[in-house]
Order: structure tokens, then sequence, then C-alpha cells
């Protein structure tokens, strides 16, 4: 037998989502258990996605199961399709697997033509009704099915209106009605140049076509990529037969929630209009009434809705999103779903739920979207003064929250405004290592170039401070001390307002308001944190950062880059000595030098984590990272170091990297300057020796070297920090236990992970690097193809943000298998930025890892994601 | 039983030569065949890596052994270790699995001391002939096994000659040598601190000792890197009691082959030396006699030795390099081995072998190294003029064959003198590819910057050209049109000469001569195809190197890089606007002016190659690539394109990329601008019909997308080649067939392989670029810091220069097995510079692939090593 694309309402159920997507499987749940549905079909996901294999089109056979179907809606109404005396009208709506804004909506009133809606007219005694049904229908028509502008069927009216001297659309009467009718179809035919389709047939299937197509238009493809929903999905659609909340006083429609999606507060809550249809109340022409009015207007329309929404709710065991309509004082339901809702709703409803024993704990767990929480966490703007606020421009929303201060173009300028007691937005084109400072003391970071993943955007998530990222119309002008965009310019010391949740940037000081946690939030993480098996430690460079994750829930520290603490005044000089040196004695000089500031910095974070998990990561970055670049730069720092700018240029030119992201960095530089891991080694061991007698504690500190690619390297290293740790344990009469471990970060680390694991006892996948090379593209440049592949589905999901399972996890659950193979001890995690992403964290779930580290701000997010992925992968 | 770590030689065989090393392996043999081998033993290539894994230590039961052997010495030969009636001498020679230079040689006469010295020379009443060993000893020891200068001995011996005013050691008389000895004494216990030892035991100890610290010594790494020789293989030891070439006019040493080393021709060729001992011969102070005088000399030794030669020869299978010593008119072996020989030996002497029924056809074909061939291709220098030319400085050996010519320092001036009939060295700090019309014009290149991969070195070796590469000391001043190596200053026109085999730099030009294929090359090859299994394919960019590797017997093109067409000046420009263009449809004007090139590009390959396969590889460069970097020549080409420089300065910063490499190049260029492979199909598919018609051919035009990571990647752009191909061909009524395969190159296509599999008909895997990716270097980047990793034995050989089986070799194994899985019908070969690597070659055969392609002057060795491959693992 050959496929069936088209199921009646009554042959479905709620369990057939993947096949009729919400919407249908809700209707045909609905009509299952006995609600006034008004009754129609569905066509499948499968439809949709053979209409793309088919080189967009319908196939004959398709249409014909669809008429087929019409045929059955015609005998369970008693209406015909078409028909003059007694015609059937159909609505046709999308409906994904799940709720995708951005896709076709809704057409209502399918079917009418010249000589149905005066059949309409007669059957109902009510022409206008007819007439406006009619309008409505073109209307629609034109605008989702043939993309025409919406706005010049709208001024038809308003001519209209202005020519009859009325103000309300209601206040036309079917004459005016018909007319606008006649209009409308005048209008259709100069667009689209031929006459408005009279065939209802003709009518239903272009409406098919119109919301398959939808599925592939660039708001759908947008959404989909940031909420990894896949392409190949597709869309089904719904063809309903039409209930009129327009056909009179005693007609209505509306939508409402069995819950406050806000609050979360147990109660009905919605709205209705009178004598209207569904888009009259999204429109927002005529104001709609609150659901409770409705009980008075309509008591027992009201009460048979109220039992209604409770039986779904109980049904659904979830917080219902409902559409109503209500003809003639007859109640249907034309949709129900889980109703979306805010974070600190999402919480109180999930938490209410498992008090009302409609769920249990586990369950309650999966109700709550982790990324959601990223709200709770951040302060926000003000939602009244944020929907006046000017907008700037829209780039990349990099880090969450919201900010509002003075630009400032230095990071220099961002210190000292900040030391005058000012609050500031750092304005960069791009950020670097060297901006550290002034990113840490500002409010928000606003960059023109860089994406998710640039230093910006990483470091400030880190920080938990609010960026937007990669504002690509931004010119910034350094030397004026100002930016441009488009006509607007903005000048140092002007306050703008950044949100980091939607990338929006907006002229003036927005005022924010302090997030607040409640004890929903405590109750539902502690159930999280029971049902996880995955470990959440948390990304920090500094005690201020440790104590974050650690208020955050963080049970350690998963990466520390010991490189930005280089950054500090203090340090950067010490450090440049030790780059220029020529020869080893200079450099250990040079070192010595930073030994102490290397050891504070540690002795702070073994204060705050006490006996839990630190993971230092030895030196990283390229040495050309920490040296001058310009001509003046280098004159300046030589004279501060006492060698000669031209000694200091040789150094600059001899660092020269033409792929910097694959050169001299990470264990490479330990190969060339074992001294370097023998002073952080020193540091790290002195500071956990210092912390554990002064605190009387355990501490085991755990010593990461980064970018190994096979185990020689990592032994050769591993070899001089054993030696190093081993005499100042002993030196110092302690029997303090230590481990060494390493990133896998670079392809060959995972292939060849059954040999490097004989010499580590933790491997940490850094993910940034391994997607960079497991794909061949650098974060940095890939932002100017990318577009092109999201836009042409080649990739639809930034594998930055989301790990790419089927590539880059292939290497890291192959690297864990040979690891743990090798050495069953071997402890496993993720440090990239992808321990903080929930389907990453239930990857890392699903092959077995230990534990995933994500900054500081993520660590909620990544303790729910993480108990989700138990909650639905069971060791 | 533990580990026996000495072997008696007549405990031994040449089977055993993994264990005793060649040498050891060899005396063993000799002495089973009864040849007169002084007897001794040899304690194995265990013991050495015994002595590593014990912190450099030789441990004590290992001392105990030998020391046991010593005593079973003493009874074979009847004499005593240090006694002094009747003393027992030995040497002690290093001798590990393959002969390897750079490791301690010999010590002779070991075991002498002031009493036993005594007791020789009353024994063989032959004082004059003790007191000469002795010095000898003492000079070896202090040398070899304390490292101490070589020359002080040197001018001890000068001095007493001076004083005594003779010229010849051999004038010197006893006492004069027993003076030395202790002024030796005197210099050893200066130089050292302590005495020199007198126990022949400890003497013995220290010298074992000292041959295995050679293994590690920096000239032995160096070989074993450049070898492929493995680290951990270890050296034997061989100590054999000594017999006396220097004890008086009836005795002597020498060395022989049994055929000429240089030519192959079969007849005894060597030299030796009346009384004298083994580093008489190689010292160089007394001229030696050709072996052929010993027939009138020592007609019964002669006639023996000959014997003796024979049957080596016979017994081994191949021609052997021998020594030998005479002692009191008594022929002793000390050592026989397979001799190095020519490239032009190597064939002869394997051909003749077949021919003489000694070996078979494939047997001959493993005799031959095929990189050996390599200077049979390429033009060689004189060898005299070459001995007195004075060396500028030593790069890297980047493309063998040797120049002579006139320094020019840009590509322009190498066109213009060339067109004026001058040959040019070209030189540059280095090259990028707008240089390569100048590349193509000159005898050979030589740049300051640059390893074995960089552009220069690829370049050079595709085409054939002699290449040296990264010479570090060269200074190059291009304002002035000079460089200076030190003191050295060369200018504009002055000639030198580059040997790019050797890496040597040469003033002025040295006179260079053909190299001439004899017929024994052709008869090897001939069995060499007929043995192997890979195909082999040749890199050709264009009709001439097309043309080249087909007179070296390649079987198709397995890469034609499109781009190098571009950078011809009448190409550039279009190439140009195409990039600077700002809508896609300037873009397509500017293709339009280039598709004629290409296709007569591709005309003159297919012209050249017929119907054997040719694979073209659609553009890969980042497009920066092709713009002007400075601000003049940003002007000047503004002027040319008509558009402002502050456009063209936009496009060239809006071009810029951190990691170029991982950058917006190969297929992402495609997906981006698919109107270039749109030209670059329509190119192809038209001069392959326009040739199949002409010359009245079937030819089946290959197009290969590089860099693919994705499956859908290669759909996107395959689904505009086939669309383009497709209509020109049926616009042509013809039913021409053509294949789309993809470079597996990143390492996500390696695991995904058998998705991409499913939308090409072939992989060519791009070695280069999946080695940079795998390990996480750029090969431009890495010689920075690979230089540490080879010191400290990480890496034991150039992954770029040979296939990283372990790592690299994992992702292609695994993308030729998961290919081959999805599609049956997948040619799989490799196109990196390994596919002209031996070691990588054999790799390809066993792990299965079709083809390799490699550059044209590789192709024998390919073709050589293809067939050895299959002789060691038949499939």
């Amino acid at each position: 037998m050959s496929t069936k694309y088209v199921y009646l309402f009554s042959e479905g159920n709620k369990e057939m989502r993947n096949l009729l997507g919400g919407k249908g499987a809700n209707l045909a749940e609905m009509t299952g258990i006995g609600m006034p549905v008004p009754q129609g079909f569905t066509v499948t996901t499968e439809a949709c996605t053979r209409y793309y294999d088919d080189g967009r089109k319908i196939a004959p056979e398709i249409q014909d199961e669809i008429f087929e179907y019409m045929k059955k809606i015609e005998e369970i109404t008693g209406k015909q399709f078409g028909d003059k005396q007694n015609p059937l009208l159909v609505s046709v709506r999308s409906g994904s697997r799940a709720s995708m804004p951005g896709m076709m909506d809704t057409i209502l009133n399918l079917g009418l033509n010249d000589e149905v809606v005066e059949g309409l007219a007669a059957k109902t005694g009510n022409p206008r009704f007819a007439y406006d049904s009619y309008r409505r229908f073109i209307q629609m028509f034109s605008d989702v099915v043939m993309e025409q502008s919406k706005t010049e069927y709208e001024s038809l009216i308003d001519e209209m209106k202005e020519k009859k001297g009325v103000k309300q659309d209601t206040e036309l009467d079917a004459e005016d009605l018909k007319e606008l009718v006649r209009e409308f179809k005048d209008r259709y035919k100069k667009n689209q140049g031929v006459d408005f389709p009279a065939d209802p047939k003709v009518q239903l299937i272009e409406a098919v076509r119109a919301v398959f197509r939808s599925w592939d238009n660039p708001r759908a493809n947008t959404y989909r990529r940031m909420n990894e929903i896949p392409y190949d999905w597709g869309t089904a659609v719904n063809v309903q037969s039409m209930v009129f909340g327009n056909s009179g006083e005693n007609s209505g429609t509306g939508v409402a929630f069995t819950r406050n999606p806000a609050t979360g507060e147990k109660a009905l809550f919605g709205e209705y209009l009178i004598n209207a249809q569904g888009e009259d109340v999204v429109a927002g022409i005529r104001t709609p009434s609150p659901i409770s009015h409705l009980k008075d207007q309509m008591p027992e329309v009201y009460t048979q809705f109220a039992e209604i929404a409770n039986k779904l709710e109980a049904h659904y065991k979830d917080m219902q999103d409902m559409e109503f309509t209500i003809e003639d004082g007859k109640l249907y339901m034309l949709q129900t779903r889980n109703g979306k809702r805010t974070a600190a709703a999402a919480l109180k409803v999930a938490v209410d739920l498992v008090d009302e024993g409609m769920i249990d704990e586990k369950e309650a767990i999966l109700r709550v979207e982790p990324k959601q929480l990223d709200s709770l966490l951040h302060p926000q703007f003000d939602a009244e003064a944020l929907a006046k606020a000017p907008v700037l421009g829209t780039g990349l929303a990099a880090s969450p929250g919201a900010a509002a201060g003075q630009v400032v173009f230095t990071a220099e300028d961002a210190h000292e405004w900040h030391v005058d007691g000012k609050k500031v937005i750092l304005v960069r084109l791009e950020t670097s290592p060297e901006d550290i400072e002034g990113m840490a003391v500002a409010q928000g970071i606003l960059t023109a170039r860089g994406g998710m993943t640039s230093h910006a955007a990483v470091v400030a998530r880190g920080m938990g401070t609010c960026c937007v990222s990669g504002l690509g119309e931004m010119v910034v002008d350094y030397d004026k001390k100002q930016f441009t965009i488009g006509d607007k310019t903005v000048k140092e010391g002007d306050f703008i307002s950044l949100d980091g949740s939607t990338g929006k940037v907006y002229d003036g000081a927005v005022p924010t308001v302090e997030a607040s946690i409640s004890g929903d939030f405590d109750r539902l993480m502690k159930w999280a944190d029971g049902a996880r098996q995955l470990e959440v430690y948390a990304n920090a460079d500094n005690p201020r950062d440790a104590k974050q994750g650690s208020d955050f829930g963080s049970e350690g520290i998963g990466l520390c880059r010991t490189e930005h603490m280089f950054f500090d005044a203090k340090r950067i000089k010490a450090m440049r000595e030790m780059i220029v040196a020529r020869e080893v004695e200079a450099r250990k000089t040079a070192l010595a030098k930073l030994l102490p500031f290397q050891q504070e910095d540690f002795e702070g974070l073994f204060e705050v984590m006490g006996e839990r998990p630190v993971v230092i990561r030895f030196l990283d970055p390229p040495l050309h990272e920490f040296l001058p670049q310009n001509d003046e730069d280098i004159a300046e720092i030589a004279g501060e170091l006492g060698i000669t700018a031209e000694h200091l240029h040789n150094v600059v030119e001899g660092l020269h990297e033409f792929n910097p992201m694959m050169g001299h960095r990470g264990v490479r530089l330990s190969v060339s300057y074992p001294e370097i891991a023998e002073m952080q080694t020193t540091a790290v061991i002195q500071a956990a020796l210092a912390v554990s007698k002064r605190k009387n504690l355990n501490i085991v500190p755990q010593i990461m070297i980064p970018l190994v690619g096979e185990v020689k390297e990592l032994k050769y290293v591993k070899d001089f920090v054993v030696a190093t740790a081993d005499k100042i344990i002993k030196d110092a009469g302690s029997d303090m236990k230590y481990e060494v471990g390493t990133m896998i970060e670079i392809p060959r680390a995972a292939l060849v992970a059954d040999e490097i694991a004989t010499e580590a006892d933790f491997f940490s996948f850094g993910t940034n690097d391994l997607t960079q090379m497991t794909f061949g593209f650098s974060r940095d440049d890939a932002g100017k193809f990318l577009d092109y592949y999201y836009e042409n589905k080649i990739y639809e999901s930034d594998p930055f943000a989301h790990l790419d399972q089927k590539g880059v996890g292939q290497l890291v659950q192959m690297a864990a298998e040979k690891g743990r193979k090798a050495n069953p001890k071997l402890h496993l995690g993720i440090c990239g930025e992808h321990g903080g992403d929930p389907t990453s964290v239930e990857f890392c779930h699903r092959i077995g890892l230990d534990y995933v580290s994500c900054s500081p701000f993520r660590v909620p997010i990544a303790r729910l994601a993480a108990a989700q992925a138990a909650v639905k992968n069971p060791r």
C-alpha cells in the first residue's frame, strides 16, 4: 500500500506528533476525548518532505488524497465544499512537531467565491457576515499564500471607512463589504496578473502549498537554527471546517491559558472578542476583554470552557494554551497546546504540578527549558521603558543580561571611568586579551566584529557580563572616539544600553531591574541535582568567578586559564621580559618575577574552592599575544623593558604566525620552554600546600596540559611537572597528592587517546578548538561564509554553540572509549563553550563523560540540562 | 630465565639482525659458513634499550654477562684479557639494525695498559708495533669514548714528528711512540681530571657505554629522522678479538666491494694499506693501493680473498662491502654487509643479479631504494668542480637537482632576464602564488623562509625545479637587490649555484652534467609496473608538467590545481574583477572572461593525457591571495580595475583572515559563489568535449571539490556542477560521461566519509591539509617549534614528509573503509606530498587505496615504491 498522507482528526492522537505536527496531534487527541472540535483532517509532515523531494511540487496522488478526505469532511459536517446552498468553509493552518514562529499561520474562510458567498448570506440570513468573511479570506490569501503586501489591502479598508465616515470595521455594512471584495479582487488581479481563484479546490491546494513553502522561509530557517530543529522534520497542514466567531453578537473567539504564563499563577488567563475571527484578537484593532468577563457575558459557555480547560490540563498534565470560538452560543475548541511561559512561570508551574500530585519530580525537571534560566540569572530591562527605547542596531546576543552605561572606546578608559564611579559600556572593533581589565569593569561590551565564540563573547559569558558582538553595521572611529550606525553618531560619554539576550543596542540609558531567584528555583534545582549523573564545574580564572560559579552550584573548577592573569599591568612586564629573553637564564629570571603573582592567584582559587577540584590549565596562547603590534607601542614598551625597539621589533616579527590558531601555543610552549611549566607547577603546588596548611584542608590540585596531540609530548612535559612538584612536596614534608591531565582538543589527540590516557589522570575535551580543527575552519573567520551554509541548509546549527555530534562528537566519543579502556580511572569532562549548552550536555551524558564545565552563569543551566539528560537517558 | 644480552658470534646468524644489529648478525653468519673471522661476541640491541630504560646505566647483570663472555673468548683464542704475557686485545664497534652514519664507529686495541703493552712487545718482539697500537688506543678512547678533541692528540704527533724531523707516522720509532703514549696520558688526565683507565674491564664497559650513548647523539638523531629509523630500535655492540694489520710488512688492512659501487660493474673494487690499522685507510694520511695490486703483492691472500668475496656475494645474493685484515700473511674477515651504492649502480646490480640468475625480478625490485632514483632524474653538479666551490650556506633540500644561474629578486625580473636568454636563480624571502611565472622560468629557487612543504618547496617539486628553502641565515634586501649571508653579499646578476639534494648554496656557477637514464632503469621499472597494484598519477597543472609526468610513466593526473592558472598576467585582472564585484552579475561577467583561458588550459591537459584520467580540482585558495596587500600596489591595481583605491582597500580588508588556512577557501568559495563552480564546470566539460571530438577520444573528465567536510556541502555544489555539465553535454548532442569527487582533507570529512561517499565518485586524500588539521599545526608555522619535538624524540619524523600513520593514517584508513562500504565503486587515492614518499606509498597500498598521485619527478619513485609495497605485502 502506498503511504497515507492524510488523516482525519478522528484517526490520530497526541502520540502522533511527528507525523501530524503538534497542532494536528492535539486536535486529534481532543477529538478522541470528546471535546467539541470542528472536524477536519491533517496533511502529514511526510507530505511536506515529499513536496521538497519532488522539487517543490505536491504530487497528484497527494492532491487526490486531500480531496478524498474533503469528501469525508463533507459527510461529517453535512456541508459541501464549494456548494452554493450549504457551503463547507475551512481554515488551513500549519503545524510542525515543535511550535515554530516564522511559518505561515492561518487562512480562514477558505472555500468562498462570488457564488458561495451569496449562498452563505442566504443560508445565514446575514449578508454582512458573509461578505466580511469573504473579504477576510481574500485578504489572507493574498497576503499569506501569494505574499502580496498586506498594507495595500488595509489601506483599501481605510479608504472605505473614510468614504463612509466611520471609524470601526464593524461599522461597515454588507454593501460596503461587497464593494471592498470587488476592490480586493481588482487589486489581486493587478498584483498577481490573474484573477483571484474562484475554484475552492485551487484555493485549497494553493494554501497547502503555501504552508509547505513557509517551512523554508528565512525566518523559519533562522528560528530552526537557533533552536536546533532539523530541517527534515517538515510541517503538517491542518484543514478544519470553519466555525464563525464573526457571525453575530452571540459569537466570538478567544485565547486562554490554564495558568498565568508570566507568573505561573493557577487561574484561567486570556482574552476574547465578541463577533470576531481569530485574527482580530491578535491584530489589536479592537481591544479584547479578559477571559473572566465571559463569565458574566456568557455564563454557560464560560463554565463549559473552564471545565474543558481543567480537563485538558489534567489530560496533558501541563499548563495549556487554548484557542476557542463561540458560534451562535456554541463553544468550539480550535487548538490546545502546552503553553509557552516565562522562566519564572515555568519554575512555578513545574513545582506546583508536583505539589498538586499531577507529575513527579523527574517530570518536573523536564518541564523547564534550561536555557530559560539565563533570564533569571541576569539583570533585565524594565519592559515598559524598553518598549519605548530607540533601537540603534542589532548584533549577536553574545552574552545575556541587560546593561546601560556611557560609551568608552579603550580598556584603559573603561578602567579610569570606572574608578571615577561611572558605569561604562566598552565599545571595540573586537577585543583581545589585553582588554581584559577594561572588560571586567564594564557594564557591557559591544563589538563590531566577531561571532558567538569571539574573544569578547567567550570572555563576557565567562564573566557574566552582558555582551553584544558582531554589530557589523557599526563603524568605529577610535581617533574621534565615536561610532556611527547609519546616520546616528554616538560619542564617548554618550549613554547606550545593550540587551545581551536579544542582541539589541538602544540609544540612551534604559533602566534595569535586578533578577530575583524564587524558592521554586531552589526546589527544582535540588531535584535536578538529585537526578543528574554528570558533575557540573565552572570555568573560572579568578576568585570572583570561582565564587560566582560556586554560588550557582558548581562542584569544582573545570578550567582555570592561567594566561588571563598575565595581562594585569603589574605582570605583563615580567611576561614580556620572559618573552624577549634570549637565554634560558634570563627567561627564568623573568619567570621568577611572575611566580609570586601566579601563586597568589591560585591561593585565591583554592581559598574559594576548598577541597573541590580545581583544574589549572597551563599557558595556552601564542606568545605574540602578549606583545605590542604597532611601531609606537613597540618603541614605548621596548623602553620599559630596557631593550632597543629593534630588538623588540625582531621578537615580534619572529613570533609572527600565518595561522596563530595552529601555531606555537599550548603544550608546544612547554616543550620549547619547559621553565614556563616549571614555574607554573611551582605556583600551583606551593599555593595548594599553603592553603591546605592554612585552612587545614586536603587539596588535590589538578594540572592540565593543553593542545596535546601525542603521548610522548604529554609525557615530556609531565616529567618536568612531576619532578618539580614532587621536589616541592617532599621539601615541604607533605604527602599532598596532585593530578596531571590533558585537554583533548586537536583531532590527533582523540585518535591516539588510548596512548595518551596512559599518561593522564584526566581528559578535558576542549570542544572549541576541537570543533575548529575537525571542521577545518577558524571561528574568527567562519562568520564570513557560515551564513551561506545556514541559508542552504548545509549546516543547520552553529557548531560552536551546539556540539556537532556526528563529526566532533564522534571524536569525543572515540577518545572517551579509547581513553577509558587504556586507563579505567580516567576522569572525563568537557570544558568548551558546549559545556553550558543543553543538547551538548545531553550528549556528554549519553557518551558517559563524568563532568561538564562551563562559565559560572551557565552552571544552573548545565545542572538542569544534565538532570534532564539523566531522566531521558538512564545510564 | 632472564634475558640473554650477549651472544657469541657462533651463536647467531644473519636472520638475527634485529637483536644483534647488522654487523653482529653478519659476523655470526660468516662464522657459521666457515669464514676466517676473529672471534668475539655481540651485546644485543635489547641491552641498549635496557640502558636507556635504566636511566642510561648498564645494569650490573649485563656487565657480568659481558665479562662471562669475555672469558669464553679467552678460551677460544687462548689469550687472556689484561694478561701481561699473552694479552687478548679487542675491538669495540657499534652495529644497529640499519647502517647508521653518525654513531660511534670503532675502538681498536682495547685491553692495553702500561704493563700489557710491554707483554705485547715482548711476545711479538716488536715494541714499535706494541706502542703504536697503544697510542692509537689512547687516542681513539679519548676521542670516541670521552669525546675529547681529536686535534689535540694529532698535534702532539705532529710536534713529535717535527722534533724528530720526519714526515710520516711510520718513521717514528718505538721510543718516540712510547714518549707519545706518555704525552697522550698526560693530556688525557689534564682533560679528564683522572688517569687514563688502566683496567681493561673498565675500558671495555666505558667503550660499550659510549656505543650506547652514541645512539642518541644529534647526528644519529637527524639521520634517523630523515630515514625513518625508530629511536627504540637501539644499537648492538660488537666486541671482537684483535688481529693486527699493523704488525709488520706482511700485514695490512683494507676494504673492498664485490662490484663497483659507483657503476655497478662486476669486479672487485677497493683498496688496502700494508702495515696499517683500519683507521689509516679512512684517515687519508697514507694513500692506499687499489685492491688489484694485492694480487701481485700477496697472490695467495688475494686469491683467498677473491674466493671469499665470491662466496659471500653468492651467499647474500647481493653486492658485498667487506673489511679485512692481514696479520702476518693470514687473512681475516672483519665485516661484510650489503654495499651502499649509487642509484645507477643499484639499478645495474639489481638487473645483473637477475640476469646472473641470482635473484628474481621481485627481489630486484626490492634492491633499489626508491628515493635514490631522484638523483637519476635531475641534472647533477660536476663532482670535481663541486668539491672546489665555496659554500655560502646550507638550507633545506627542498626540491632535488642542481642549478646555476644569475640571482634575481622578483618573479618579473626572472621572467625578463629569461626572455633575454639568461639563466636565473630566483631568490625570495618566501614565494607566493604570484611568483609562479618567475618560478617556472628559473633554474632554481632559493628562499630564506619556509620548510619542506612551503609554497616554494611544493611548487618547485611539482615543476621538477631545484629549490633550497629556509636558508635562515640569508638576509634579503629587496630594495638594494642583494642578499647577505654572514659577511658575504651577493647582488643581482651575480652567479650562484644550488644543490637541491643537499640544500647547499655555492658561490659562482658550478658546472652541471645532465642526468642519463640507462636501459637498466627501464627494465627495472617495467618489472615494478608489473608487480605494483597501486596506480600512479602525477600532480600537474599545465601541459608541460602533464607531459613530464607522462614521460615518467604516470597513468593519469591526480591533481590539477586550477588556481595556478589564474596568476598569469592576462588572467589575474579578470580574477580580480571577479573578486571586487559587488553583485553576482558583475562576478559572472568577470568569470566569463576567465572561461576561455580555463578551457584552453584544460584542452591542453586533455591533449596530453588522452583518455587517461585527469582530476581537476576547483578553486581552492582564499581570494585574498589574488589581491595586492600593500597600499602602493592597491592604488595601482585599483586603477587597472577602474575602481577607487578605497574600494579595493575595503575588499582586501574584508577578505583578511586570522587563520587563512582555516578560512574562506575550497568548497566554501563554491558555496558562497556557485557561479565560480559553474564557470569551471563549463570550462572542463567544453574542453573535454572539444578534445574528444577533435581527436576522436572518449574522455571522462573528473571534477574534484576541495575541502569538503559534510555531505550536504558536497551535494550542494555538485548539484550546480551536474546541472551545468548535463546541459552542455546535452546541448552538444553528446553522451560523454564525467565524474565528480571530493578531497578528503579535513578531519570531519574522514569521520563522515560514509555519508560523503554517497555523493562522490572518488575520494582523493589531501594529506597535506589533513596532516595540518589533525595535528593542529600549520606547516608554515610549525618550523618554529618542531625542532624541539625532534630533539626530544616526541616526533621522530616530519609528518609532512612521511605520513603519520598512527594519527592521520587512522583517519585515512577510516575514511577509506567507511567510504567503500557506503559506495563500493568509490575510487580512492592520495594526492598530497606523501604520494611520492615511499613509506607513505606503502601505507596506501596496505590500506587498499587505488592510486597515489605525486609531482611528476616523483612518479618513478612512487612506481617503484608501489611495487615494493606489493611485493612485501601481497594483497
